[in-house]
């Protein structure tokens, strides 16, 4: 499936329709992404799906079979024909992919014809919602095993071809590599993988299969040692190999735990293998592992060098989305917004910037400003009037950038490398309180002077005319 | 993306080249794919997916990129040289797209050569685990809303790709319409949508904004009434706008309530709506939906006519995923299988046949049976000894059909509308006690005698000679 401009809900297209028909379509509009709430009950998120957003918003087209499509669902010709011409020729203002972001704060805005603007909505937030939510699962992983190897296993378990961005979203959340080799091919990403049950199965007996397979991949065999008997068969077997590989001049590299009680386990497997003389295979261990479980098994002092993560990882369990929005927040050069019930889900006017604060290289306080604002010396509590930061003694550092203009890319995340080295300087910023699993201190994100006023002169205004 | 052969996990490929340099490559193979929990800890879950991966089957090949790819990581050239003529030729039995099925049965059977077989595993259980998961989704939350619209909002939230298959599951589950219009295009769905709070934003009032949507949607207007306040200035603007239109001799035919208390408002909506003589005007309502929401709204009596589902539904929240393995049961015409210290994990050899038996109508027990036996009389708990179930006054129908032959498709699922309405049909055969969503009744499903005790030799066999 080739992403084309019908990858939208319907409604943008309908909303599309009425701008042009109301001569409204080249209105310029400006749009906010942020999220209301951290995933995982966590203290963070990191951004994560910029590129893959950019190059879509660069080629996104509406092909024949889309205006075919449309025509039969009673769409107007004049539109159509417009649509035919369709390209994105807005400008994108984005944070750095990798960066670590907060509830609230806008991480992107869109800048285009409302009639572009609108189309992409969809796009947009499905794109950016779920690569975020799971680079940030895989970060939290990474945070309970810093110096471990760690594999995403997920593919066969992920949502459907949502597992291709997951293992990229995963690589920038710290993971170190993907069993996935799509994924590995288009986004340059080290790929790893062991051996199958069903090839055990379909040898003669373990022995045979282990054999087999260290002497087709002598400098790489990790062996899958619980197709029949960890303790009993698998293991012993191993060594049997790992001795014949020693006498050839060769090392067996690992072992691998699928099932079974893993701290257990591998404690055994440990003491067995240095038994035999062999400490330097290494022990991996997979099935249904988490950031919970990972850290129980670091706590119980499992011997496990390698783990694989899957399901939990990729469908970024027990979440599943990440709630971002994409908010008007300008129609046609004037600020405005939202009304709501809830204080919380009114919306900021305003182009707008955010301007990191920190403190002897710790990050400390994010302000919400307008795009033409300096340095602030106070920001506020975007829903509690009575609080406020004092931000005087403060270094400060913009964080969002022009990255696509006129629908042209003007700046690219780099390669994924760059951006996961990048999200782990940025993790590293930030104070440990904020990146505990158990009710992590809230990260303060604020709003200026002038966006408060003119905020609360607009709920004024809109309360009194309504 | 468009799914090549490298859309697997590296070790599938890994294996691939140990068979083939071992001489194992066209070795006959048979995988079942089954699952071993329900999803949503209900009592059933529908299979869908089948139609989307007997064409991914069909037209999978290594394409150059890959080739390539694969040749950087250290694959053999002549392992490579064989890929460069990879098709799957094999066969595919499966159950009907929309069958019921249960845990522990099988529910597809590949039977290819060992290296065919081999690395199609992640892309069958990645097509299959996951629109199988949203299709039982789907049937839950049409369950507690049999006379209800259901339309699908989900593709902002879903897990990137994965939304383009999600909107299509969830048609077969029993949703009338989604807003993905790209999955309208391609799976031939009734797309559906209504309007933006920013499109509301961006017109000078409410009024304003309600009367150029009903004029461009004449026959198809529903207002989105919360932009600003729903009571005050939503439901009375769509009044004045339904009276006009009523003027022009036209019919609004919806409001939509996204945001607040809507068992409150959609009553107080009602009434406005009636009070004003448009007991015609029908009310939708969205905002983080599932089968529990939409049940407690229903006891609540909330005139709520059609239900808008978005992320709940999409991502399968809460589960994320299903379980779906994928386990060798014969090898070069042997019989075989895995074992497990659990012996819930030990898998069942044979090519297989499910049996389902039947009551008066009812569905009431499945037997999993040897591809070459007839009607059975009596099953067996797969893992409890002592249980059985005189089958001898049930009727009973095999499940599963060839669908792929050689490669090539020679029966499809048939188009959506036809999987939909045998999910539908096949739901209501099932007695309501499995489809509760508190503690459902567990569904009975056997082996045959036969499966018994061959399994039961096999496991003796197997722990004596380990």
């Amino acid at each position: 499936m080739d992403i084309t401009a019908t990858y939208t809900d319907l409604y943008e297209l309908t909303m599309a329709q009425v701008y042009h028909r109301n001569g409204l379509s080249d209105k310029k509009a400006v749009f906010d992404v942020f999220f209301r709430r951290s995933p995982f009950n966590g203290g963070y998120a990191v951004f994560a799906g910029l590129s893959t957003l950019l190059d879509i918003l660069h080629d996104l087209r509406f092909d024949p079979s889309d205006l075919e499509y449309l025509l039969g669902l009673g769409f107007e010709d004049d539109f159509l024909d417009h649509l035919k011409k369709f390209r994105f020729k807005g400008d994108v203002r984005s944070v750095r992919e990798g960066e670590i972001v907060f509830p609230t704060e806008v991480i992107l805005q869109v800048e285009a014809d409302m009639l572009e603007a609108q189309i992409v909505e969809t796009l947009v937030l499905n794109i950016l919602n779920f690569q975020t939510l799971i680079a940030t699962k895989a970060s939290r992983i990474r945070s309970v095993a810093p110096d471990k190897v760690l594999i995403d296993f997920g593919l066969r378990r992920a949502q459907g071809m949502g597992g291709y961005h997951a293992s990229r979203a995963a690589y920038i959340g710290g993971f170190d590599s993907t069993s996935n080799v799509r994924a590995g091919r288009d986004f340059g990403m080290p790929v790893s993988g062991t051996m199958a049950h069903s090839f055990v199965q379909s040898r003669p007996d373990e022995l045979t299969a282990f054999r087999e397979y260290s002497s087709a991949r002598p400098d790489d065999c990790v062996l899958l040692v619980d197709t029949y008997n960890t303790l009993r068969s698998g293991i012993p077997n191993a060594i049997t190999v790992a001795k014949e590989m020693e006498g050839q001049g060769r090392r067996l590299k690992g072992i691998r735990l699928d099932s079974g009680d893993l701290a257990y386990l591998s404690r055994e497997a440990r003491r067995m293998l240095d038994d035999n003389g062999l400490g330097y295979v290494r022990i991996a261990a997979s099935n249904q592992l988490d950031e919970y479980v990972i850290r129980s098994l670091k706590e119980q002092e499992a011997p496990i060098d390698v783990y694989g993560v899957g399901t939990n990882l990729v469908v970024g369990y027990p979440d599943g989305a990440l709630d971002g929005v994409y908010k008007l927040s300008m129609f046609n050069d004037v600020p405005c917004m939202k009304l709501s019930e809830n204080v919380k889900k009114v919306t900021l006017p305003f182009k707008k910037q955010i301007f990191r604060y920190s403190n002897d290289g710790w990050t400390g306080a994010d302000a919400i400003v307008t795009d033409d604002e300096s340095k602030i010396d106070v920001m506020y509590d975007p829903f509690d009037p009575y609080r406020s930061l004092d931000l005087s003694s403060y270094e400060y550092e913009p964080l969002m950038n022009k990255v696509l203009e006129g629908g042209e890319i003007i700046q690219t995340s780099g390669d994924l490398e760059r951006i996961r080295e990048y999200a782990s300087s940025r993790l590293a910023q930030l104070p440990p309180e904020y990146k505990r699993f158990e009710n992590p201190h809230i990260y303060k994100v604020g709003i200026s002077p002038r966006i408060r006023s003119e905020r609360d002169r607009f709920i004024k205004e809109l309360r009194m005319v309504k």
